[in-house]
């Protein structure tokens, strides 16, 4: 193998690549990167047990040939090397020479036969959705994953095709989050992606309007981006109904400005650290929302202009909950629904329906 | 107590005096900011052990009073409130009211009588710099402080003023830093800062011509900067002879860009980071360096070139030290004295006289 490649170039595949590099693995050819130089250029591919990474580095190769070469250390070179071409040449059975002006690096490099190979993805249901828009329903849900494994299922966000719409939605009892975008295709499918996969793709994708097309499997979805290609395992099992957690009415209908709420609640929690309950209670008068919350540290009390349409109601939330809700939020004003102290509230865009978050509130003992 | 007084000079006030804070005392009162309200406006005071920080902040007194505040939830508290004037009242025999706008907080308030009292200085001898030259004098010399306690006096910045000049100088007995500036005093006089204190200080000085008045007494320095005061404890015990450890002569002198050697010695660090030896050699050709490194991973070659009088010499360093010095220093071109594989060697800038850094080789097994 000799090829010749653009540092840069070949600074960016590497980075793109390491994204799937998680180096929990047990097996030591995951923490490489796999090289393959055909007459067509180069691929890299960065791989873990959930996800795996492929992408196209323009390059010229004088020489055909792969090698696995250990991410970390081939990342930091590279990163390092001066902005100019880089050639790399097997010297030896188990050597890679790198060299880039007066630098010239001999690296280890591992068999490229022992590298898993790609699944094989036969195309059956194919949709297209723009990266930005991709990019923007993954950074609205996937905050609401769930942390702990109990069910593991919910670790996962449900990747939702139905009556040309697509949704995304994450949850894990205590919120949900739903985000939704009008799609122009003629099947329906219903699959969970593990949230840390979607995490980096989310990082891949650009905020562009280039297309990503999107390919299921049985086992596995790919985002397919052109010169990156993403594959991620699918996790077992059914999403739960979250359709059935939505409450169908509400007693009260609050608007109110996104950025004040939240930098109300957020100086309020200040005082709920304390012991980790992030308790603060909302209390709806006609025209505001008083906010407060005690601690042995003291105590705070919050005033938000708000309109209110509905009987008043008392609530107490974990602060961070809704904190997360309202910072993923893009409208300046939102609209919240409430029924009782104990029912779910629903918050949402005061225009955009495309989204909608469920919170969970914190009872009371009185 | 009420006082009442700009958010954001509030803010600028706290995050001085928190330098001083670290959290590390056992005496909880230490965890807290001193806000002192007289009707010259209010002094905050942030305090540990080794050094304490005054800061005046303008504000309205419209009642004298003295309180402490736990420093991170006021901190935290201050910051998070709009830009507007914040009003702190005394509403309780253990309670403190900070109220902006619509917020209202009742905080907890700590006994101001047990907060420790600031050292009296007599003033004794006195000197003036202006604080860009200091903050730049320590920044070049403090990463040399030696970071274990076997040696104490070694944690600290020698502060030495002797015939006209200022010499700061930290060692750790693999490398040295001092750093020179002419100064117009009649006293001759020599103390041990504690590094940590002199880092916090640097943060807090601009990069202005501002004076800044140095006080000194028997146990302690006092940093004037006008608005802000700090006091630092002196270590105890007799610095270094560091003259001494000066080589008188040297055997080759290297001329060299420090940016490219800097580039070459990172990478060829890169493989020399397994068992964190650092290992890098250097062998001085009539026109270059020749640098290279390996270790199970792999090797490397360098070739940085360079202007050499004298006797060509193989020697080898623990990457890290190297590194260090050239990243602190400003010159474009370095001079690099060397006497043996075994001596230590000197580099200084170019032009610049005023630092000179002194780093021991690591003696290689043939």
């Amino acid at each position: 193998m000799i090829i010749i490649c653009n540092k840069q170039k070949l600074q960016d595949g590497i980075s793109i690549c390491q994204k799937a590099i998680t180096g929990k693995s047990t097996m030591p050819i995951l923490e490489g990167i796999y090289i393959n130089a055909t007459k067509e250029g180069i691929t890299l591919i960065g791989s873990d047990i959930d996800v795996c990474i492929e992408t196209k580095v323009d390059a010229d190769v004088l020489e055909e040939g792969k090698v696995v070469i250990d991410s970390k250390i081939f990342g930091e070179i590279i990163r390092k090397l001066p902005n100019s071409d880089v050639r790399i040449e097997i010297i030896q059975d188990d050597t890679v020479q790198i060299t880039c002006e007066k630098s010239v690096f001999n690296v280890v490099f591992m068999n490229a036969d022992e590298f898993p190979s790609i699944p094989k993805l036969d195309i059956a249901k194919e949709l297209k959705v723009s990266q930005s828009i991709l990019k923007n329903m993954i950074k609205s849900t996937s905050f609401a994953i769930a942390q702990d494994e109990t069910r593991p299922i919910l670790q996962g966000i449900l990747f939702e095709v139905k009556e040309k719409k697509l949704n995304l939605v994450a949850l894990d009892g205590y919120r949900m989050a739903i985000k939704t975008e009008y799609l122009d295709n003629d099947f329906d499918i219903e699959v969970v992606i593990p949230g840390k996969t979607l995490n980096e793709v989310s990082k891949i994708l650009e905020d562009i309007e280039s297309i990503v097309n999107i390919t299921f499997t049985n086992n596995h979805i790919l985002f397919d981006l052109g010169e990156t290609k993403i594959i991620s395992r699918l996790l077992e099992g059914k999403y739960v109904n979250y359709l059935s957690l939505l409450p169908q009415e509400h007693k009260l209908l609050i608007n109110v400005n996104r950025q004040e709420l939240q930098n109300g609640i957020e100086r309020a929690s200040l005082m709920a650290k304390e012991g980790n309950s992030n308790l603060v209670k909302l209390e709806m008068n006609e025209e505001s929302i008083i906010i407060t919350s005690n601690s042995q540290l003291g105590k705070v009390r919050e005033e938000v202009t708000a309109n209110m349409q509905g009987d008043p109601i008392q609530i107490a939330f974990n602060s961070r909950y809704i904190i997360d809700v309202l910072k993923n939020m893009e409208d300046d004003n939102v609209q919240i629904e409430m029924t009782s102290s104990v029912s779910p509230c629903v918050i949402k865009g005061k225009e955009a329906e495309s989204y909608k978050y469920l919170v969970l509130p914190v009872r009371l003992i009185r």
